[in-house]
């Protein structure tokens, strides 16, 4: 089953420079897809640290437990992932699994097999045969490059409409670092679900401690404010390796003035990536922007926004081009926060629809469809209440959707 | 717009015995909809006797904000509901329109407004003009009658597909009462978004304390239970009203023994109904029940079968026919519940696809695939952890959801 790229694709595809540490290679092992590429092996010079954020789900998969397991040390010497199995639900076979591809790739990569993280995606329940890693890791190990990045990208897709890429530069102590990273979408094949990975990847030397604090504050205003249907997955993973080539004076705390520049690098990347993401939902056909602000704190303006981002009302509504504020005022009301339905502002655009509780007396019909029928659509919502605001990027919810989700059979 | 009757719907309507001290009449008062009922008017003789649950929504409408601050009393004398108009979000004019609506219908039936209970379904924002009840509740007033059940059903119609309908006997003392009820369910005209409204009406003789027991722990195990896409509705209202013409000896606590085959008929009346909404949610095509056991409580229990009740993966492979096992195993994940995904056991029908965290050796493909067919669908999980259970009813997401919801506009 293959689908068109979808409409909100980025227009162009930046180009990645290499990292200093850092090579790649791609292959087919044959996992579960023919004629495509579905494992991406990385290698990672001695002394890379590295941190991650992985999905909050209690049913998380093999890799997942892995990575959690073996990450505590900080370092990291190479990554493994595979498209078509997720390795999830699949019991001690799974355990094994992941056992026997950190072997494999250990070997190829001449580390131990605690410094390889590993990430699948694809089918859930059915088990990952590891044997087929026997030779590919190696031969990968033997051709990998410091290019190739839009390569990786693709061969961890699963029923992702296009390759998700993006880099940035920042200076720390007045020295240039890169920041590459890539990262899968909502993908599908049956039976598959939503999975997103992440991995990114700088030439700065940043110890890991210090890393997993800036990539988690990161996460928490990009990938964690971006949803497709809310379901979250088993899988995700969010792996940031920073490999120390750059050359400049060593950092030790996150709040050292010199990371300012590579923090907001950082973000800015992982936020280009959260919205390609969206961008390549399920069906997508619209990419939503779900403002909110006037909260009584910052995270119940979150819950708020991903109560609006996840309504199937509001979801449909903004399919069918229809500037529906009552179904916000309903994705509001439902959320659970304080709010104050007397106190409420709702915006399409840059157009008020509601104010005060009620529809603006200056609505515009037209101007409001107007809105609607572009590709981007923001929805701000004023509580009225406070200073808490937040942001969360979704798409549409279209027919496309339940068909790419419902009309097939495992 | 209007669809098909439901595949989902009850093959019989049953027909409702008068209720002592219930009169209905319904009119088209023209409110929104052209050639069709949108007005119910219920007269209640003097003593009766009112419960009411309503929406949780931060946002409720302003009937719902009428109903709960007239309630206190515990005796109703009348109820006006109409369809076409939710007046929800409506600030001041919303408020205004409540009172001109009680005071005319109190006029009718001669009582005072604030023992006149109020319901709205429909367009959400829109002004509800409360002039168009002059006249049309005292000509409801002069012609009420004790039957026309399914007339009234009808007339609190959106686009619900069937006019949902259910009525029990009980005992109470050795006297025979009545209890019936009806609701709407999913329905939807540009802009609305679903709402749900159920009135029962009983001649048992119940003081209104007791009754608001009765009710809220019957709506917790009914109404509560019910999930079509998860999008709470503003408006919500359940009200049972007891004009104890029955002639029992009276009762005075929740916990008396004479209530237990009351309390029993008007639980299973609840549940009745709210299944039929869940069979007449918008696009539904399988009537899905969502079993969980083995939980720490029943609280956990109930959270989880939500969970995987209102997954759109789950949702859009049910429609799909497909028994996707992992999609369950992602919702129970999400939950954010206590869940060890090694003890893990599913069933689709009688089928265990999944236990000990991974794929039932005995999974028999053809045999999953034959329940997944029919038209209704248990699934069941069981944690392995406690003695906490929870059963939630739902049906599936088909592109008829999306075309119902987004293919229009307001």
């Amino acid at each position: 089953m293959s689908h068109p790229v979808s409409p909100l694709a980025p227009k162009s595809v930046p180009a990645l420079p290499p990292v200093a540490g850092v090579r790649l290679a791609t292959a087919e092992a044959g996992i579960r897809y023919k004629g495509r590429t579905d494992v991406l092996f990385a290698l990672l010079d001695e002394g890379t640290q590295a941190a991650g954020v992985f999905t909050r789900s209690r049913c998380p998969s093999a890799a997942v437990d892995w990575c959690r397991a073996h990450l505590g040390g900080g370092t990291a010497r190479a990554l493994v992932v595979n498209s078509g199995i997720a390795n999830a639900f699949t019991g001690l076979k799974g355990r094994q699994a992941t056992e026997l591809t950190a072997q494999i790739a250990a070997k190829a990569a001449g580390c131990g097999p605690h410094e390889v993280m590993l990430a699948s995606t694809g089918v859930i329940g059915e088990p990952l045969d590891a044997t087929k890693f026997e030779g590919v890791l190696a031969d990968c190990a033997a051709r990998a490059e410091s290019g190739r990045w839009l390569n990786a990208a693709r061969a961890i897709m699963t029923t992702d409409t296009f390759p998700k890429v993006a880099t940035r530069v920042a200076e720390i102590g007045g020295v240039r670092v890169i920041l590459n990273g890539m990262a899968k979408g909502a993908g599908m094949i049956a039976p598959d679900m939503a999975t997103m990975l992440s991995f990114c990847f700088t030439d700065a030397a940043i110890p890991a401690p210090v890393l997993s604090e800036l990539l988690a504050a990161g996460a928490a205003q990009s990938f964690n404010c971006c949803t497709v249907d809310g379901d979250t997955s088993t899988s995700d993973t969010l792996l940031l390796f920073a490999t120390g080539k750059a050359g400049h004076k060593p950092v030790t705390r996150a709040d050292d003035p010199a990371l300012a520049g590579f923090r907001a690098a950082l973000d800015n990347l992982l936020a280009d990536l959260a919205q390609q993401v969206a961008r390549d939902g399920e069906g997508a056909r619209k990419f939503v922007t779900v403002r909110v602000r006037g909260a009584e704190s910052d995270a119940s303006a979150h819950r708020i926004a991903m109560s609006i981002a996840n309504s199937p009302l509001v979801k449909t509504a903004v399919a069918g081009e229809d500037a529906n504020w009552g179904r916000v005022v309903m994705a509001v009301g439902k959320a659970g926060e304080p709010a104050d339905r007397d106190r409420l502002a709702i915006w399409f655009g840059d157009i008020r629809v509601a104010c005060e509780g009620a529809r603006d007396p200056a609505y515009d019909e037209a101007a409001a469809s107007a809105v609607m029928k572009k590709d981007e659509v923001t929805i701000t919502v004023d509580l009225g209440l406070g200073q808490g605001s937040a942001r969360v990027w979704t798409c549409d919810l279209t027919k496309a959707y339940v068909e790419i989700n419902g009309d097939y059979r495992s």
